[in-house]
């Protein structure tokens, strides 16, 4: 019997940001722990994962999913551990991932979790690397930039969740390997533990100049997760025939102009371009997850978590976040 | 036999653009004919192709092909006549199409040259709807936009030799076809004669409006040949994972601004947007030339020209279509 307490705590969207986001957006809350029906589990999560996709969620404005509604738990995946089941496939004990959000509990009938075998791969890397931002990397790199050992790649925000794990796989496969991040010190991390072959800070103001000097061959492949200066940077080193798998414009998060300038080298050099939006395509995922499972038990890829104590602490984190203040996958810890 | 005048005139590249290209750029000179080597054919033009790749040529900024030299006859697709052969493949009367420049004769090894069938097909078909800018229109349309029926496309400059292709293949293939085209004339045109569902004028002032009230459904794939503003507005109407053939940034040759300000949609609507130089992509031309062909033949294409007459007015006609200031595809008649 695992321990249940009598009340938990969530996080809902009391107002709409208007600007950049703010504590005042969110509102913590007291709720009462639920029956559960015929085939629910009770979960506590003891993670829960921030991710920048959360932002457009927030706002009114049309996006690919509905918006997150007001007064509502605000939408995160989870992992933690079923407290209570009356669900034959899962027993209590299990380890779970899910949509539960921000909240320290929450129930499921079971069909959209999964469950975990925590052996060989700590419970929080299956909210990053052996989750949703490993396998929007791993989908990116495999299906769009089809990069080949010899080529090179461009990165951006290279030390987060996403970036470093395309970085490695693409450093795995023998490419050649820049990433882009903000300050010296996630810059170091990302050449001196993650093995690119180059990292450029583009807060030291040189972004072209640098980008240019650690791509002497030019450019074969984009993964972009920041746009603006960053893709157009990147699109300046282009060789011919290059592919740019669009994952994130985090930059226009705190309204930065995101205007692609450099369209023209999307006709010269013929570039593919293509956004992709990662649980669009499923049908990847138990190959991805498999294989990056397998490369984080070898420890061929690394991983690096911020991460922030108890859910009131989430906005803060999330503000963070969106502003470039994490350093790797950004958690919070709910247990 | 056919008549062999004793020298012919070609018009050289004399400088290169400042700003605007203007008639100091070019220099009209009378040559000699010259004596054939063994395997050599004289061909005499009687039409010369004038098309917007032309200006990435005078410049010496960086592109996908050697800049034109100066003081080098103006690079240029033609069609025209053998009138002396010392090559047995071709004989004296053939009709040939080739890359001859900006000139009333020319000499080829052959290997360059294709020999037209005029017996169903206008000879000067052959620099369009049946040449290069039909086989822009047909890849762009059938490798990168793939639309199906019942889907809509925009096409940017519609009247143009290769707008008005894509246009009427894809109302061939069932799907609703919305042009952008500069002022009523050729918005009536695109319609009433080219079978377009609409076409939206972009001189009006309101091609956001326009377009949007064009496109009740929005927009599955968007052949861009403008930029700018034209492909900002296309962008704005996109459906989930869309297609864009961006196959030029005619706009920018004037000095405007070819940013993509709504870089947004790319990734929220899962754009695919692919960059293309027609030459690139040979392997298709056998097909896609032949279908072509079928297709004007049977008058299931129609096309339009703007003729200037004599080589010399090929510098003037030029300057306009790089304004618009044609209607439909720009040839210069040589004889």
């Amino acid at each position: 019997m695992l321990e249940i307490p009598e009340s938990y705590q969530r996080i809902v969207l009391a107002a709409r940001p208007r600007g950049p986001v703010a504590a005042e957006n969110f509102r913590l809350e007291t709720m009462p722990v639920p029956q559960l029906a015929d085939g629910e589990v009770l979960i506590r999560n003891h993670y829960l994962s921030l991710d920048p996709y959360m932002r457009g969620r927030m706002s009114k404005a049309a996006s690919y999913a509905a918006s997150q509604a007001l007064e509502e738990t605000m939408i995160g995946g989870t992992v933690g551990q079923v407290v209570a089941s009356r669900n034959e496939f899962y027993k209590v004990g299990d380890y779970v991932n899910g949509m539960l959000g921000w909240a320290e509990m929450g129930v499921s009938d079971g069909l959209l979790l999964r469950k975990l075998d925590t052996t060989r791969i700590p419970l929080s890397a299956f909210l990053g690397v052996v989750g949703m931002p490993g396998m929007a990397a791993w989908y990116g790199f495999n299906q769009i930039m089809e990069a080949a050992a010899g080529e090179t790649i461009i990165v951006s925000a290279a030390s987060g969740a996403v970036g470093s794990v395309v970085g490695q796989l693409a450093r795995l496969r023998g490419c050649r390997v820049v990433g882009i991040a903000g300050g010296p010190e996630k810059c170091g991390y990302v050449v001196n533990e993650l093995g690119f072959d180059a990292c450029v800070d583009y807060k030291a103001g040189n972004l072209e100049a640098d980008l240019a000097a650690a791509t002497p061959d030019g450019v074969d492949a984009i993964f972009e997760n920041v746009g603006g200066a960053c893709l157009d940077a990147a699109l300046g080193r282009t060789n011919a025939f290059a592919r740019v798998a669009l994952c994130g414009l985090i930059g226009g998060f705190n309204g930065a102009d995101m205007s692609i300038k450099n369209a023209r080298a999307l006709l010269l050099n013929r570039l593919t371009l293509r956004g992709f939006i990662i649980t669009e395509h499923m049908e990847y995922w138990q190959q991805g997850l498999q294989e990056l499972a397998v490369l984080v038990a070898n420890r061929q890829i690394k991983y690096r978590e911020s991460v922030a104590d108890g859910l009131a602490a989430a906005p803060e984190a999330f503000m963070g976040l969106l502003h470039g203040r994490n350093f790797g996958k950004q958690l919070v810890k709910l247990i």
